[in-house]
């Protein structure tokens, strides 16, 4: 393990979190909000801290980092940004104690959404827009973790991955990862800017929509207004953002495809097929639920189900209706949302469409062999074989999760939280949801949780976000022995 | 598929059944409790239409049966005899309904102990001992049973006992299934006869004794008294009950090689090592949890929770206290222990620890295989490497049972029923538990289930007694082609 290395990198990124400190700052100044000194300080600490670092880190070594220095890195990094990514809420006296700072900057950098403010409206500009940049910024670090880092490293099955990657093949990470983050963030980029342009058109305010745009694109959810969504009332906004929920939750590497002129690329994926049945299907569920019990028209029903189900199954998180009081089914088709997730390689959280259908797929097959059990099967995705290595890596994930989850949620009761709260909010926060049910219910936040229940969901955020191993290798002995 | 062949052994075992009516029979002449001849009709009924199945299907092939069939006697011998053990109920007018009484009957013999009676004790003895010994002789398995009574049976015996008990390790006990199968139900009857004894030697009426007996060790959970054994508050029963729970909760080739001399085979035994460790954790963290919340001496906190615990983690169900009003983390932990279930080869239900340990070792070593990427490493239990393809007949019977348990919370929450009832009635009943949380709570029972609800718990307790595998190949079609 080289730490001079790992810890230039991280000095690197420090630097350049500084710098996007500096958009707030702007905004700060234009509204003149107050808020303007202390996102200079914070700017000047982390850039400073950063620069120190790559001083001091100096070196000449330039060979490819291995599998466990990338783990380390990535896992640092995510922390560095939450660490830092605090400074602007605490300087500014916006939110009052560490724990909570770190818990809303973590929970933007991972794309969780899990907030612990109260009167979200009251903050400064320049403080909102950097709620709203850690998470944009967040769901552009995990699209090349995903598509461009993970599959190498072979983490949890993302090892499928590995030819998604619109650039040559070289073996080296770099060269490649440089052009493919280039590539994905154009895109990116791009949708999210057509989103604030519809948002706009649509009569939202500027700094609005670039805030919803900012959270909507990284399936983040915090939003500037405390009802969330439900604030405008207006089905043009929750038409546009449901939108682009779904395509935050498509695998980054078909929209790059899509826009080269591949315009079958979204039928023929296997996963987006699947993902999108699955959504209509619960949509449809949710719908027919809904209607008569809650909403008295169907249109009503329908729309309220399709923003929330997107939402939620999408790992995004805004809100448009308090479903915790919707009816028995609905509640738990969203709380299953909330581990079914969107698909691989999109700014997603949670299990995913494409290891959800491998693990059904496992099951039948197991089915299939004891009713002939002679006969040898693979199981295929569209018409390729997936190797039985990259199953096994995919069942030591959903074995970790379900324990982490299992983990958390009895951690989270014996803080003396009630089951529904317990069960929701360790869900919501592994799943990178962000809203959940009971204490931690859409209509409510993260503010009365305990504070070590902040931690550990923290924690949650964390491991969701990096696809546990990431996290969860460093803390093995065997990561640490030669 | 040779029909004729399993309607003959399934003709077999249901004049097998009707047999099993007459010491019911002989306790309702005892205790003149006008239950005679609804037992004697139901006797007549179900052996009288074994014994017409038995000669209509004369046949002189008795080659020994494929896999395939071997599924489907068993699947129709636990449906048959949930059938025609719902005739005592229905003919005495125990029970009202067919749905009613096809639920308490299979619920019997899968030994789940889910009820729909509101008073048990206004029953006739007869009735009472009947749905005390349906849960007894499902408990060793009525297909094991019947290999050991009907020698003929050894040649395709095999096959009905794996996919009777279809454990991932199968334990020859004797070269000969026949001969195992009869040395299991010595033990099983053995260790049943101890505990009317003790049971009775504490007080305990000779009847209530055998009730209780009959429904301890298949981990049943009926008993003849509404309260369950809370009706006694008596510390020594719940003593003896808890280690009896216990005792049907170890994996009866253990309790055989014990008996043979071999007095250290519990410790050495990976599986049941880590079994108890996981009971005596979770009693610990129960009985901390309810001390000074529930209960205010710590006797009393450690009492109930050792009851209580013990009783669903081996998937028995008898009630001392109304673990509903426990705290949060209580009712998670108890939640949890209806998955985790006992060991594999005892009378218990749900995952079982020994699959338990695999999952997670599995989990465990892809994270190893991640910081060590060419170091290969078998999962090993105890000191014996495990083959990959049980790894992966694990793996698929782990999703095929969470899978089915979350259709079910989705059926049961269409119906109507809350989030908590929803969640804790499919698991009661695919663990094969019987009391839950919610509507199916501890003092409460499974009447208020609307009708179709008890058809789909109906039919997740045999899917979850059978091991998910047995049932669910007969419905692939994969099944049914050559």
């Amino acid at each position: 393990m080289r730490f001079r290395q790992i810890f230039r990198l991280i000095g690197i990124l420090n630097v350049f979190i500084g710098l996007s400190m500096l958009a707030p700052l702007g905004i700060s100044l234009i509204y003149s909000d107050g808020s303007t000194f202390p996102i200079l300080y914070a700017f000047m600490v982390t850039s400073g801290i950063g620069f120190i670092l790559f001083l001091v880190t100096r070196t000449t070594d330039y060979s490819s980092l291995s599998q466990r220095e990338g783990m380390a890195i990535v896992t640092l990094s995510w922390l560095s940004a939450g660490l830092f990514g605090s400074l602007p809420f605490l300087f500014s006296g916006s939110i009052a104690t560490f724990t909570d700072a770190f818990f809303e900057s973590l929970s933007g950098f991972t794309t969780t959404g899990a907030s612990i403010l109260n009167n979200i409206e009251s903050l400064p500009e320049g403080i909102l827009l950097w709620r709203s940049l850690t998470q944009w910024m967040g769901g552009m670090g995990i699209i090349v973790l995903s598509i461009a880092i993970l599959p190498f490293l072979g983490v949890g099955g993302m090892q499928l991955y590995k030819a998604e990657i619109p650039s040559p093949v070289v073996d080296k990470l770099q060269p490649r990862i440089s052009e493919t983050a280039k590539t994905l963030w154009k895109v990116y980029l791009l949708i999210t800017l057509v989103e604030i342009g519809l948002l706009f058109i649509g009569g939202m305010s500027l700094f609005d929509s670039m805030c919803h745009a900012f959270c909507t694109m990284p399936t983040g959810g915090f939003s500037p207004r405390n009802a969330s969504i439900a604030y405008y009332n207006n089905a043009y906004f929750e038409a546009v953002i449901t939108v682009f929920m779904l395509l935050a939750g498509v695998n980054f590497a078909l929209h790059f495809k899509f826009l080269k002129g591949n315009f079958r690329v979204f039928g023929r994926d296997p996963e987006c097929r699947i993902f999108l049945f699955i959504l209509a299907a619960l949509i449809l569920l949710v719908t027919c639920n809904i209607y008569g019990t809650v909403y008295h028209s169907i249109g009503s029903a329908f729309r309220r189900a399709a923003f929330q189900v997107t939402s939620i199954i999408t790992t995004t998180g805004f809100v448009t209706s308090d479903y915790a009081q919707w009816p028995a089914l609905s509640q738990i088709i969203l709380f299953l949302c909330m581990f079914i997730g969107a698909m691989a390689g999109s700014t997603g959280g949670a299990v995913k469409v494409i290891r959800i259908i491998l693990l059904v797929k496992y099951g039948f097959r197991e089915i299939f062999r004891l009713a002939h059990p002679h006969a040898v099967r693979s199981i295929k995705l569209g018409r390729k074989p997936v190797p039985e290595e990259v199953l096994s890596s995919i069942w030591g994930f959903f074995i970790l999760y379900v324990g982490l989850f299992i983990v958390a949620v009895i951690f989270m009761s014996a803080l003396g939280l009630d089951v529904f709260t317990s069960f929701a909010s360790a869900a919501a926060t592994i799943g990178n949801v962000g809203p959940g049910f009971g204490l931690v219910g859409p209509v409510r936040n993260y503010l009365t949780i305990p504070d070590l229940g902040k931690w550990i969901l923290t924690f949650c955020m964390l491991i969701g976000r990096l696809e546990i191993y990431t996290v969860i290798v460093m803390l093995a002995p065997a990561y640490w022995r030669k």
